[in-house]
């Protein structure tokens, strides 16, 4: 059974896309240990609760990234969410991860991002989206390396950019794929079938 | 009649995919007058005569960025291809256009990337997406801008990067995609429905 661990800061819509899947859902071998978020008013706590799974605000002053690594690994730790078995989900959690904690459960943290990465990374995708024009754009789900948004890349779905698009509509079509993509990818990790290969991930058949 | 010149550079595959709706074609209204290659060996010059188009070779020494500018210019207008009315597709040439034409034919040049712009700008856009580790690619159809590779976004498809894909499997998917989008890209041209609003292109109904 592999322990999942999600950081989380608002509504948690993606994290309930993965708590729908885990558990007594269709990925059969995993299930959400505990739900961590550095906002104690994050919506995605109560969603959390809603499905019966622990959920933890952050201890105020883990704003450091010193303090703020040790605080997660802590929690994850003591739920069972461990460097050698467990998987760490970023579900819109908005801090950057200090690089000893991502080195500490390196290959076991994945990330999703609502773009088609390379293209806009960092902050507010769906809008450099629409101001660049582009026609396509998407998510990406990838694993977390210290270098925000690079990681190597698990599984990325496309959706189109229609006329009078803004932000909102754009937002709302890839959160559809994002809902999809995520447990997809949790899935093939737990079926053993991803392997980091250079800047890529195999996905094994 | 809109009359078109093509500049070209290589094998002319889309160059082909544009002879074959244009004139004649599906896309009426628009010819290409003139196919215009700075390597005299071009296998894409064969490809036009035998559409029974004008085929040029810049004549040597036209490498400096104003004599390209000026000797193509020249080609074009003297081809019918105007910059009130003509249509410049760039189909695989490998020089940069001098900002002093592009401003000339302002509007009225396209191109055709082989990725999802804004991601693998410039040289070898498949390998880069490879390299990268990406799961979805494409190509891009754009008006040109001075900057290479910024222009408003037409169109763009995109297609999977596939398990064990390579450059040249990936490039071969791609190539499909760009033998459907320039066409397209060219007819809305010729339908007048393009619209080029700050940095995006608007779709008219």
């Amino acid at each position: 059974m592999i322990r999942i661990g999600v950081l989380v800061s608002g509504r948690g819509s993606n994290l309930e896309s993965i708590l729908k899947s885990t558990g007594s859902g269709p990925i059969k071998g995993a299930r959400v240990s505990v739900v961590i978020s550095n906002r104690p008013e994050a919506r995605a706590l109560r969603v959390a609760r809603r499905y019966g799974v622990k959920a933890v605000a952050l201890p105020p002053g883990s704003d450091s990234p010193d303090r703020l690594g040790a605080s997660l690994a802590t929690i994850l730790e003591s739920h069972g969410v461990t460097r050698k078995e467990g998987l760490v989900l970023l579900a819109g959690f908005m801090k950057v991860l200090p690089a000893s904690f991502v080195e500490l459960y390196r290959g076991r943290i994945m990330n999703i991002h609502p773009s088609l990465l390379p293209a806009f990374p960092g902050l507010n995708a769906q809008g450099q989206a629409i101001d660049r024009g582009v026609k396509v754009s998407g998510c990406t789900v990838h694993f977390v390396v210290p270098e925000v948004d690079a990681g190597p890349i698990i599984i990325q779905k496309a959706v189109p950019v229609k006329e009078g698009d803004d932000e909102d509509s754009l937002s709302a079509r890839i959160l559809r794929q994002e809902h999809r993509a995520y447990p997809e990818a949790v899935g093939l990790f737990v079926q053993g079938r991803l392997r980091i290969v250079g800047r890529g991930v195999q996905v094994k058949k």
